[in-house]
């Protein structure tokens, strides 16, 4: 199943209904979005750091609901006004003080709900430092 | 099983461990402790603020997860460097508006993991607007 | 919110929709209902033990699973095909060899999802041995 | 990361540690071992039918924890007495009246947590019926 919208579209879409992302800074950018899936970047920016050299857990949990967001919207269209229902996250590693990336794959993109899941890496690393997976409701289409 | 740290505690160990949390202003509060539980306050920010009138889900979870943390830490100390290993929302509800408030009850403090929930309001309502189990885990000590 | 239907009325619907869960032997049982809630009971079954003198982590699972469709059938009436879309399990410790209890609570009854949490117990015990929660799709009613 | 214990090992393994889960008909196989992974087939079973030509949640949920222990095992040698801690389950399509088979990959194989993700199709079927990710505490080696 191809997207029906595409970077550029997604990007301006946030910006003009969810502008409260950039707050403090433009650090959210959608990278690509391909059949069933789409790619984030979150720069590293200072407010999410941690003890220990590390960023926060909400840092990534931020990152991952939206990319799963993007991805749906990239394949449903604007104008669909979807909303998070679950979200489940496992913290495998602590990042590093980078970047990350967000790798989601839609598992389902039914009528009513769509679910996804999202592999989330340090900017340039190879090992996934957090999982989530998580369900949209999606309102009714007439 | 009683706290062993104060709010006032809690809230110097979160100033001195994790400033960045207050970065933008200083919207989390630590309300009270109690038995295997503890609740805090967010205030209302504009930069959570969703269209129609909302909150945003990643604002929830940051509360939901500190609540948790603080919960853990309350009970075994400020040394401990918890991490959490897993998280799991469910969003129930729109929340208005307004500040928003986090009870937590742990439901297991082992020797490894400690587990709770969380129930988020808003201020001043009566009904959850988001529902989150997590699990920290709580390095050796000795 | 008041249930409209009875504990003999649950236990009949169960009988007559799914005869395959008395497989085995009858040992699940529907204690109470009442608003927003329901409780079960699953009976000390050989085929459920493991090493160490526990009970297996799916037989827990399956009455909560349970409850909680249990829970929602009693507010939605008897012709919801409801279907389970998210379940999400915290194991906090190991059953004896005994009986188990169910306590479901909904957090969440909409037009098209509800939302619960159930708490397991050894019957007889008062320790949460494995916490759950759940949602399942309410199908279209006309 | 290889595996240190083959098929035909996990298979006596299981017969002579959980014997319970052949009861009333040994329908559990293991298929194969990798890298980080495991797979196992689930026959099909006149009790795990439900309404409407499917599979039960839990036949399903009983697969995916079996599939992940056995991945974990498969790993780390058949001494370990490993326990679940967590596990999430997203429900995406009814199963068919088949058999199942599981794929299971490890996301992190720590000392002390290991975590993995399964996904559950129906024999013969491409398309994931059921996501799950879980936890497992593995107890301290000496």
């Amino acid at each position: 199943m191809q997207p029906i919208m595409t970077v550029a579209e997604l990007e301006r879409f946030l910006d003009r209904e969810f502008p409260q992302i950039h707050h403090g800074g433009r650090i959210y950018h959608v990278e690509a979005v391909g059949p069933l899936s789409a790619r984030m970047r979150m720069d590293y920016h200072e407010r999410h750091t941690r003890p220990g050299g590390t960023l926060s857990g909400p840092a990534m949990m931020t990152l991952a609901d939206l990319t799963l967001y993007i991805a749906i919207l990239a394949h449903v269209g604007p104008v669909a006004l979807a909303v998070t229902t679950n979200l489940s996250f496992n913290f495998l590693k602590k990042p590093e003080q980078r970047g990350l990336v967000a790798d989601c794959r839609l598992l389902k993109l039914g009528r009513r709900l769509a679910v996804g899941e999202v592999a989330v890496f340090s900017e340039g690393g190879s090992e996934v430092v957090c999982h989530a997976t998580g369900t949209y409701s999606i309102p009714d289409r007439r």
